[in-house]
């Protein structure tokens, strides 16, 4: 099956076109935002990952098992080349945890500038506060997105609790770890709510989900404590005067039991969700980069999230790495016994069944009266 | 009773003398850090203070009805003519939640760099990115120091686990709502402890904290939040390898339950504390800055704190604001019998009270065995 990897989009010449440096990591944990990028992008359109350990094979057979239309090259030399035209936008496709840039990849972002090409990037070390290649950029005249870059915090908003007032059923799909499927599940889910009529509004909170395209959100990870609450609320709040959605659906960041990464408090409190959808891996053994941390289970997972917020879990989705089909349809039986919820995978089971997971909470969603809860 | 707020520092040659403006804000909620800095300032030997709403007053007979040396004057004209040689420091001493400049403070911090000042400022709003602020500064050769202004994110920690082989015991000082008296309490208890001989290191989280001299922190509010957890375990274990102190007590921020800065959450999980201490005010209505919002109980605050994390309350501590003393007296008791737990509070009652609180739940620390809990 050939999908379409740029189904949103509209015409080839109103979009700029982007190839996305993934060296090493294209389909792994670090590669998060070039895979998310290659399964939907609004705001680029993807003409190829740059990655030389999958060099020549095609980025959705790699990712997905389906093919897509994004193949995957071994460097900047032969992506240009195998573009029809030249790239409009250099892509720095990876989340290393610790968020900054390697020797290397310094020299194919220079590179990238000196063809002429734009630099989005999502690293925590501002590419445009970088003397040599913020002055090679301004020479070549191309721009530098830092999408991590936070605004001034004197523009910055604080909480003001407005968000209790927006209309839109808020759900905020947590997770049990990091890069584990939360920003995937939230875009299938808005896509079929979407398809259904239901309208429905995804806010961003991390860069990828930004560098998507997503067109209300705040890059959470860099914005000062002070104001994450409140340039949340101001997203949703935001989304909610110029939508009027039905459905508002709020991407989590880390795991709320995260010893290093509990953003998700702060994304608790500043949308103040109505339900939660909780992503896990089943055969995730430790947390991703901390070798030493097993992973929490859901059921400790939604007992902290309903304890340290007013809402409530309405379903768990499944990350299937590692999983075979069977185990997959195994894990999704086991865990609805367990957690007496629904439970399913965003990718490998029909949108219908995350859809019914929303209906059977909220059945009088597609009847315009969405926050009467079961 | 005259109490000298400079007990801690050395001779008057060794530490810049400081000005603490205020204005308009001096003993309020607003005016915490130059409160704290009149209260105990280690880093800055404190000349006077500016607010013109009590101009002609003692700063000590304000705040805590006990006379001090440190006045409070009507602008920086009689605060200039009043010291006996130039002040080294001008801080700016005020913390409104906005973070942000006022158009007419802005004029007063041009007059004391046009006098040759330092500047010393809390602000989210960086003085020394302020493009009029920081030539002047320049011109007239004198320093800016801005306290939120975090290092860069390349220079940032991330967070390892390593905090959990500190040996010290680890006590978190948090509280029920923001500026309430956590830091200050914080204080108290590790000046009592040293002063038993059990050596103590107050680990700063907030501007006001590190305002005041503490030698080991980082003002969270501004790190961004993948970094936050692993810059304070960093100030955590920098402070056990340099001092190995017996006790290490952390600075809480916001409010676990705040709707809106629940920083304590980052504290929680980067300490890891062994214990808590939680900082209530039994007459506040609401939250701090938020009239809408009830506070929440001691009961709820003990709840969550121990839902979110592995740690124990071992007692409360009161801030007495709107109570007279025989209120003070009631609350402890009442609070006592309820709570089950030591209650007392650290500005009315003797420091031996809140000594008794660590004790009754570490009997062992005297003798060397701080971790061996009751």
């Amino acid at each position: 099956m050939i999908r379409d990897a740029q189904a949103q989009s509209s015409s080839l010449t109103q979009i700029p076109t982007a190839v996305i440096y993934c060296e090493g990591n294209f389909a792994k944990i670090d590669g998060k935002t070039a895979n998310g990028l290659v399964r939907h992008s609004e705001a680029y359109k993807i003409i190829s990952v740059i990655d030389s350990a999958h060099g020549g094979e095609n980025s959705g057979q790699v990712l997905d098992d389906v093919i897509n239309n994004v193949p995957i090259l071994k460097d900047l030399d032969a992506s240009v080349a195998h573009a029809t035209a030249k790239p409009d936008t250099f892509i720095y496709g990876m989340a290393p945890s610790t968020g900054r840039l390697s020797l290397a990849d310094r020299g194919v972002v220079l590179d990238a500038i000196g063809r002429g090409m734009n630099i989005v990037s999502g690293l925590h070390e501002y590419l445009s506060d970088d003397p040599e290649i913020a002055q090679a950029a301004s020479d070549r005249q191309v721009t530098i997105r830092d999408i991590r870059k936070p605004k001034a915090s004197k523009d910055m908003r604080l909480f003001d609790g407005s968000v209790a007032d927006v209309h839109a059923l808020r759900i905020a799909v947590l997770g049990t770890d990091c890069a584990i499927g939360k920003r995937t599940t939230a875009t299938v889910l808005a896509r079929a709510l979407n398809a259904k009529g239901i309208k429905t509004v995804l806010v961003g909170t991390g860069q990828t989900g930004l560098m998507q395209g997503a067109k209300y959100g705040v890059a959470m990870d860099a914005v000062p404590p002070q104001f994450c609450c409140g340039e949340l609320e101001g997203a949703i709040v935001a989304a909610s005067e110029a939508e009027q959605p039905d459905v508002i659906l709020i991407e989590g960041q880390g795991a709320l039991s995260h010893p290093a990464f509990c953003t998700s408090a702060f994304i608790l409190r500043g949308s103040q969700p109505d339900a939660v959808i909780l992503q896990h891996a089943p055969k995730r053994a430790h947390r991703c980069d901390f070798p030493n941390m097993p992973m929490p289970t859901p059921v400790s997972e939604i007992a902290l999230i309903e304890a340290f917020a007013d809402t409530k879990v309405i379903g768990v989705t499944l990350n299937h790495e590692g999983m075979s089909d069977a185990e997959v349809t195994n894990a999704i039986s086991v865990q609805t016994d367990k957690l007496d919820l629904p439970v399913t995978d965003a990718l490998s089971r029909p949108a219908a069944h995350l859809l019914a997971m929303v209906a059977a909470a909220y059945p009088g969603l597609q009847q315009g009266t969405p926050k009467v809860a079961v």
